[in-house]
């Protein structure tokens, strides 16, 4: 008789966002009246660039000619997006990442959920917390972590590195030696960074102890200062203890058109194993690679007019940002975050906890946001605001925040 | 220290369709003045229908304007397609499955990579010989088989199910009792497929032992005569045994657009764990869905005007079994499959190993195939080829192959 994953039976209620999704679906069924902003999951608004349409457009007629379709795209991804990245990324802000470093994917979300398959079992995790839910779970779903302690909130056998306003939400170098360390800045949720002496620090402490950190650098278009790094690699060893997963999704809209990529440096070896090779066994094996059309939107973004207009959107979402940083501050909240990212973190008031911060506000407001809550325990007071939503509805969110 | 993987460092090789695409190229390159033609990879020719490209152009625009841009889809794909899927792939054929048993994948090779994760790792697997090699290899990734045997050229631990003219293909029930049985019909890679009445014996003993059935229908579209079964649910019993993978790769040319989906139903439970809500967990949260323009795509096919157009393609390939069968055969070839399927499946001549013939084929005929060895060891001796060239090249093929 088959068996399943036993691991999964461990997991701890339903995803995050699926669950913030129904409870939101309910109450917009029982107030149909109501006008709900959405605040939350980290959905962008704005519609894609003109030039991205236009190359949409050109790659779908393409594909609609026997001489110019496109079937199954190379294992790593075409060569015109790996090059634009390599260029545009990467060697650009003087750090050399070769094509055959980097593989495009539909998406951080499904590389971060994938990558631990090419790590054992038994290598034990460390990750912030708060944290973005999936590096968690999927490490719990692999087998990575032991039971769930419902007094701690925490994963026996995890690595917990707190996040708080004490350490400027830049963690410690933990006591316990992990194997695999997650990192994400600009992070999701704080929208807290991370000054590149800092990411220094991380990188000599992997080189040293012989740990791979995952670095999730999803946000980092959102980057408004110059300490920070854009990418782990402009710290000096990373190429030897790193890993980088990028997203299209923030930077250019593309949370509905899907693109992503990873870079896996070809000196990022265990003993001699190289972690390029058993990415590219795994990515070769398990994926069919992003759509044609997609990976040609996604070269437009290096492009000169490409670039400009996704800047636009960009200081868009940052305009949105400033707006709602100012008026929590006027209406006499601790906020965090919110300058080098799209994310707000706030403390909640009058010591409501997370979930009862985001019902006040749901039903008080007909505003979602995230409750802090719901990425770690150390997120317990603490709720997340998007500067995802259109400039109308963040102003009307905040103003009915403000009223409260 | 960090670790990986080990059971990564078991695999045999490379991936066998990377290990082809490279010998290829080389080929190629060395000798630049030859016109290769490429009936190794089932990848298709023909460019996306019409009223696809028609489509897709539409749901560009809509991600153009800020009222009908789409971010994240829904969990499980747009409730349209899934829709679509269950009026038009099964609702019609009589068979009941609901929307919420439908999940929408960027294909089938992810799908059938991915979805052995929700189940234990101790779970003894089942597979033909020869078979598609993503079932096995993304098993041995899990760790769910033992060493390969070099000499047996087998994996420990794995129920082999060989699959030869003798039996007509269709493997007989197995000695030593799996966990998870793997089919494919039509079959990839022989052509060949199986009846209703020969099916629902499998659904019945899958039934009796507790085992699951991972059925992939990848090739359904080409089905041509009436007792083969459309889908697995034909079959009795089948909702409580058997999980449906189908892709839009081969019915409709989305090998370059990628979209797939699973049927996991609801009656498919071990002990009272719900195997749709577990891969609705991972679904969630590994997975960030298939793009909405490729799913508006999907939609498509269900159309009036879609169904006419990719059934026209389908004819197109089709035919051009039809030709290489007959052109086969008129060489003095053993030929297989290819009437229900877009594979044909054929006997190396003049004792020639599977490796043999495809060198001696891509040397002395310039065409390219797939040794029937990279599917397994009863394959060995075998040599598949795809209708899904184009006509002319297909036609060329087989003049060449008819002169050697």
């Amino acid at each position: 008789m088959y068996k399943v994953n036993s691991n999964y039976l461990k997991l701890q209620g339903n995803y995050l966002f699926s669950t913030i999704g129904k409870k939101v679906a309910n109450f917009k069924e029982n107030n149909p009246d109501k006008k709900v902003i959405l605040l939350g999951i980290g959905d962008v608004t704005q519609p894609l660039a003109p030039a991205i349409i236009d190359t949409l457009h050109n790659a779908v007629d393409e594909m609609g000619h026997i001489d110019t379709f496109k079937g199954y795209a190379p294992d790593l991804g075409y060569e015109f997006l790996r090059n634009a990245i390599a260029i545009g990324d990467y060697r650009s802000r003087g750090v050399d990442i070769s094509i055959d470093e980097v593989f495009v994917s539909d998406g951080i979300n499904c590389d971060v959920g994938n990558i631990q398959e090419i790590f054992s079992v038994d290598n034990k995790i460390a990750i912030c917390d708060p944290v973005y839910p999936v590096y968690i779970d999927t490490n719990v779903m692999a087998g990575r972590t032991g039971t769930y302690d419902k007094t701690m909130q925490r994963w026996n056998g995890v690595v917990y590195m707190p996040c708080t306003p004490d350490n400027n939400f830049v963690p410690e170098l933990p006591k316990e030696t992990p194997d695999i360390i997650y990192l994400c800045f600009p992070n999701n949720p704080t929208g807290t960074t991370i000054t590149k002496d800092q990411l220094q620090v991380w990188v000599d402490y992997a080189n040293k102890i012989k740990a791979v950190i995952i670095y999730d650098a999803a946000y980092e278009a959102y980057i408004s200062e110059d300490n920070v790094p854009h990418t782990i690699y402009e710290c000096e060893g990373a190429k030897s203890c790193a890993i980088e997963l990028k997203s299209f999704s923030k930077s250019a809209g593309f949370t509905g058109l899907r693109l992503g990529y990873m870079v896996v440096p070809k000196d990022l070896k265990c003993f001699n194993v190289s972690l390029n090779a058993l990415w590219a066994r795994r990515h070769g094996t398990k994926y069919n690679g992003a759509p044609y059309i997609v990976q040609r939107a996604g070269e437009t973004i290096y492009s000169k007019v490409g670039r400009d207009q996704i800047k636009k959107q960009i200081d868009y979402y940052k305009n949105n940002a400033k707006i709602i940083l100012k008026g929590l501050r006027e209406a006499g909240y601790s906020v965090y975050g919110g300058v080098n990212a799209p994310y707000i973190w706030l403390k909640t008031p009058n010591n409501m906890n997370s979930w009862e911060f985001f019902y006040y506000l749901l039903e008080k407001a007909n505003v979602v946001g995230t409750p802090g809550s719901g990425f770690g325990p150390m997120g317990e007071g603490y709720f997340r605001l998007t500067a995802f939503g259109t400039y109308e509805n963040t102003v009307d969110a905040i103003e009915r925040i403000k009223k409260l």
